[in-house]
């Protein structure tokens, strides 16, 4: 029997967002009840647009979609990454229009009714910055206790920052609020660049999706383009990294862990070159990563297959079996 | 044609101190001129003692130890490192006490002494806390011009530090020092646990130096017994990283390099959890590393080949002619 599962998601739509929002789904073991966004590669507000405009590609507009936090904890929005993600958040792409009202609650709202109606089994997933998850925590901060589990993409352990040195974007851009949220006392799961940018979309992937039969996967196909330019400058080839897809993936639990020890993780949020660094306690890494008491996070630092074959697999509707049925006719 | 190299040596003896020193003293390309001991492993006057004693040992005990800082930059001795390098610093063993008249300088007035007199040639090989070093800044700003190159074992780029989460003992132990002795303008070559944790001493290594002919070669085996005893809670086994002797080999130039970039190294001398952290900026990797103008610091992340085999034939005085020889002996 296949339990599905409950989730609300925390975005920042986002081209990876999207790919994220397409694959979560796609997925049939995921419920998302419901989907807040904050500011980060985007304002608030222009996510939940694009948010809305992606679930109505998909078919499913139902969901509630709740503007959340447009400022930071510490500091106001800065207006995002247009060079990455495109003016618009979404590689520049114009979608058909969604209805646009306003829902009712804010995105900490929204997650908080949630946990109380699905107390003990909801999940989030969290792919932006932290701050709605924060400003939750402070309206109740009984959250943690009715909450399953919150998978966060965030950080980076092993590996180089990607808006500093040592910060990755969605820690480096509210540290005040993912130093809260990683304090809490529930069970996290980190996906830092270490493992996102160790698996890489390719070109072949992109051919893929715009060659699918669903618009959504078409419509992912084209905001890849523009997001492979901007990888071109890190990686050397158009691809891209997975960030937040892959950190969706762990949330389902359909990908294999290789290494992913639980280990002491503190946010450094203080004022100097390290501010936004997720300070991982890895020194036990030559004995396999010996248990820390008190550790609740655990830090994915390695995946045990590759992972971009799976992602669009998935999101274009493709599952094992009926490749295996293609490949047969192919080969009649 | 050979160049002599003028050196002067900044330690805190300590077991692999120990090591770097012999060395040193086994590399006919090396002219130490003077050593200069800061507290670390062990109290700056106590790492003097150990120095003169095993320059007795080594039959060279000429060459002038001076005893420089006791306290670091911002924060009294605490003592050391008695569960790494045993209560003497030297794994507990009894040297025969050399002469310890104390020498007429500080470690920072003998290093300025010494750049004067090699103005452009002298070397600076750096592997206890910076603190001495910057004391020499201050007190003679113009230092850098003189220095040749200085070469640090200290921080970590990509690994985990060894004091703290993020932080190396050497750097971690004066933060404030080495932010000012990485920012000063000379060539820096800084060698990380990145690259002093990968290259490890084995039994086998031990054995050799407990069998070779000379005291100090036999001595320094007898050491590592303790020294294998710590790292055995590191890497669950009897063995030993190569921190200080793995810095003294790339200063003589005697390793090559795989991965070596020039690259913007800043310290976090803050009071939050990064204190003591070498923020080094690795976000060009997957391009190569490309120029940052301005940079001044190769970090050494990678060597081409296994060390531990040149350490130990250089320390007993075998070279690889008369390795030769015997092996041709062996099989005649």
């Amino acid at each position: 029997m296949t339990t599905i599962r409950p989730f609300y998601l925390d975005c920042d739509t986002g081209i990876d967002d999207a790919l994220a929002l397409a694959y979560l789904l796609a997925t049939p073991t995921v419920e998302l009840l419901g989907i807040g966004t904050v500011s980060g590669n985007v304002a608030a507000a222009t996510g939940a647009a694009n948010t809305r405009d992606l679930l109505q590609l998909a078919g499913t507009p139902g969901i509630p979609v709740a503007i959340g936090a447009h400022d930071f904890l510490a500091r106001p929005f800065d207006g995002g990454a247009p060079h990455v993600h495109g003016p618009n958040g979404i590689g520049g792409i114009t979608l058909s229009t969604a209805d646009h009202t306003p829902h009712s609650e804010t995105a900490a709202e929204l997650l908080i009714r949630l946990a109380y109606e699905n107390p003990g089994t909801l999940r989030i997933l969290a792919i932006g910055p932290l701050t709605n998850i924060a400003h939750a925590l402070r309206l109740e901060p009984r959250l943690p206790a009715l909450i399953a589990e919150i998978t966060i993409m965030g950080g980076a352990a092993l590996v180089p920052g990607n808006i500093t040195p040592v910060a990755e974007a969605n820690i480096g851009n509210d540290p005040e609020a993912a130093r809260e949220v990683l304090a809490a006392p529930w069970n996290i799961t980190l996906v830092p660049l270490d493992v996102t940018m160790a698996n890489v979309l390719e070109e072949e992937h992109r051919r893929e999706l715009l060659a699918a039969d669903t618009p959504l996967a078409r419509t992912l196909g084209e905001m890849l383009g523009h997001y492979y330019r901007f990888y071109e400058g890190i990686f050397g080839r158009a691809c891209s990294a997975m960030h937040d897809p892959l950190a969706a993936a762990i949330a389902v639990e359909a990908v294999a862990l290789r290494t992913a020890p639980v280990i002491h993780v503190e946010v450094d949020a203080g004022h100097g070159p390290g501010r936004g660094q997720t300070i991982c306690d890895l020194r036990g890494q030559h004995l396999g990563y010996p248990e820390q008491p008190g550790a609740h996070c655990r830090v994915v630092l390695e995946l045990t297959e590759d992972f971009a074959a799976h992602l669009t697999n998935t999101i274009i509707g493709r599952t094992p079996q009926n490749q295996e049925s293609r490949l047969q006719a192919a080969h009649a």
